[in-house]
């Protein structure tokens, strides 16, 4: 198959070296001038659970001509519309386009560029971090669960096996839409509040106040989850947030990262933002993630990010 | 007449000042150690518009004994019932209670200790500080406007002309309820927001999102203003809120000086964290309140303040 990775930051370069590692054929899409320079002159230098260089090809989305079977989608979420106008010309009959992009909304973004028959939708829990350009820092394990938009296990099985050739641990899910939920609940209860309060995830969760808060941001997203996914296990999510808050207690979440320590714009949008925009369509009301979301933009505001 | 000042803060020691100035007898109680030492052993210093020291009696509350005319309430707001019950001794059947606390639910404690008959409620845009104990600096004019708990506007006509003699400009309101609720108003809209968003006045007025923020929780306030005080000029208070915004807008609000820079626990509980209580009793939702007072319990959490 040839894959495209489309937006090679930390993850994208995780699944290319991962991927490069089978009998596929492999290119990374970036628009980071620094980072496609420095694969090109030095190659992509892994660190972490394993140490090595490879050689792989990366160019500029608008570069890439040749129809591709596959294309796994990691941008930062505000660049994914931009990156699907630049890439148009690789998505063929054939090709099948997978998100696993954080947050919620995509599959409706995607739709406005590729036909319901070619789209995939995704959410891994593996993690990636780059180091400067050109250096991705891999450790750990995780897996990915994936589903076919229009429910055809059979037209994506090779894709699965793919990822499963490469170590990437995939599973079709007819239910992914809860797993991508599930994601977006963790987040969206920890990732705005602590980076309004500028707290780490187990200060939140030890106080009364930020449990109230957390809990009422919870029962937004799951009532639009519910209008949107149909059944969702809500006793279930709830217990995996609360291990998770317990395991990274002493983290700050991605987005106090972004915005608080590098004054970068958050993804809000594609978070508490993606539910307030759910929940009008289907008329629930959800002013605690509206206004985490204003919160959130107002800090934004003020850094002159916005 | 026999006036009692109970909590001689900044106010306190303007209200007693003036008063100090007319045929009448005022007495400072506070439980501030160094304050009444100084005032004590110095007199009260005023600087600022005047300067001048003037001899006044000042005690702790528990040590007042005579029977007082009135009592021109002045605490902090969480002081209040501690104030009320301390001074029960000097509460007799010709004593009036003039609240002139800021915030809201003030009447609601009185009533605990004091009849109807003896209860004044009113709001003040005087404004005073203190340079250190024993020393008020008083800058600029206000007013006060001040009602009767019945509607009995004779049984307080000495008293407003009490306040007069002594330049405090008081004027008898029979819908002083809607002048608490416009300063409420104003302090709830700004104080939580830029204490949780750490940013000036101006800084919050000036950006789409905090402006979102102030309307949304404006809508709150006029809706559960309007269930208990009956009508409400909300287009008046609009503009209020507006024009006071400009005129401070270099300022940072009085809450943000309590938490972000004395880390003192804040008021949050007398103001949107009261309109979540009167919500609940008349069915109104309060979300926004109910977030903003999470935020701020949870910020002063993690200060180690509750």
């Amino acid at each position: 198959m040839l894959v495209y990775i489309a937006g090679s930051g930390a993850m994208g370069c995780r699944f290319g070296y991962q991927l490069s590692k089978t009998d596929n054929e492999v290119i990374l899409l970036d628009n980071w001038e620094e980072h496609i320079e420095a694969i090109r002159s030095q190659g992509l230098k892994v660190t972490g659970d394993v140490e090595e260089t490879v050689q792989l090809p990366i160019m500029r989305p608008l570069e890439a001509t040749r129809e591709a079977d596959l294309i796994i989608l990691l941008t930062k979420a505000d660049q994914l519309p931009k990156m699907l106008q630049d890439i148009k010309g690789i998505i063929g009959k054939k090709t099948k386009v997978l998100s696993l992009l954080n947050g919620l909304g995509h599959a409706t973004t995607m739709r406005r560029y590729v036909p319901d028959s070619s789209i995939m939708v995704g959410v891994t829990i593996w993690l990636a971090g780059l180091k400067g350009p050109g250096q991705a820092h891999l450790k750990g394990t995780g897996s990915i669960f994936l589903q076919h938009m229009q429910g055809d296990r059979e037209s994506v099985a090779s894709i699965v096996e793919m990822f499963n050739q490469a170590g990437l641990n995939a599973t079709y899910d007819d239910n992914v839409i809860e797993s991508i939920w599930r994601k977006a609940c963790v987040n969206g209860v920890m990732n705005p509040t602590c980076t309004i309060l500028d707290c780490t995830i187990g200060e939140l969760f030890g106080t009364e106040a930020g449990l109230n808060l957390v809990q009422n941001i919870f029962n937004e997203f799951i009532a639009v989850a519910k209008a949107e996914a149909g059944s969702i296990d809500e006793t279930g999510i709830w217990k995996y947030i609360m291990d998770m808050a317990k395991d990274a207690a002493t983290h700050y979440p991605s987005m106090h990262q972004d915005l608080v320590q590098n004054k970068r714009k958050t993804e809000i949008d594609y978070l508490n933002g993606a539910v307030v925009f759910k929940g009008r369509r289907v008329g629930i009301p959800t002013p605690y993630c509206q206004m985490v979301t204003d919160m959130i933009h107002a800090k934004e505001a003020l850094l002159g990010l916005r």
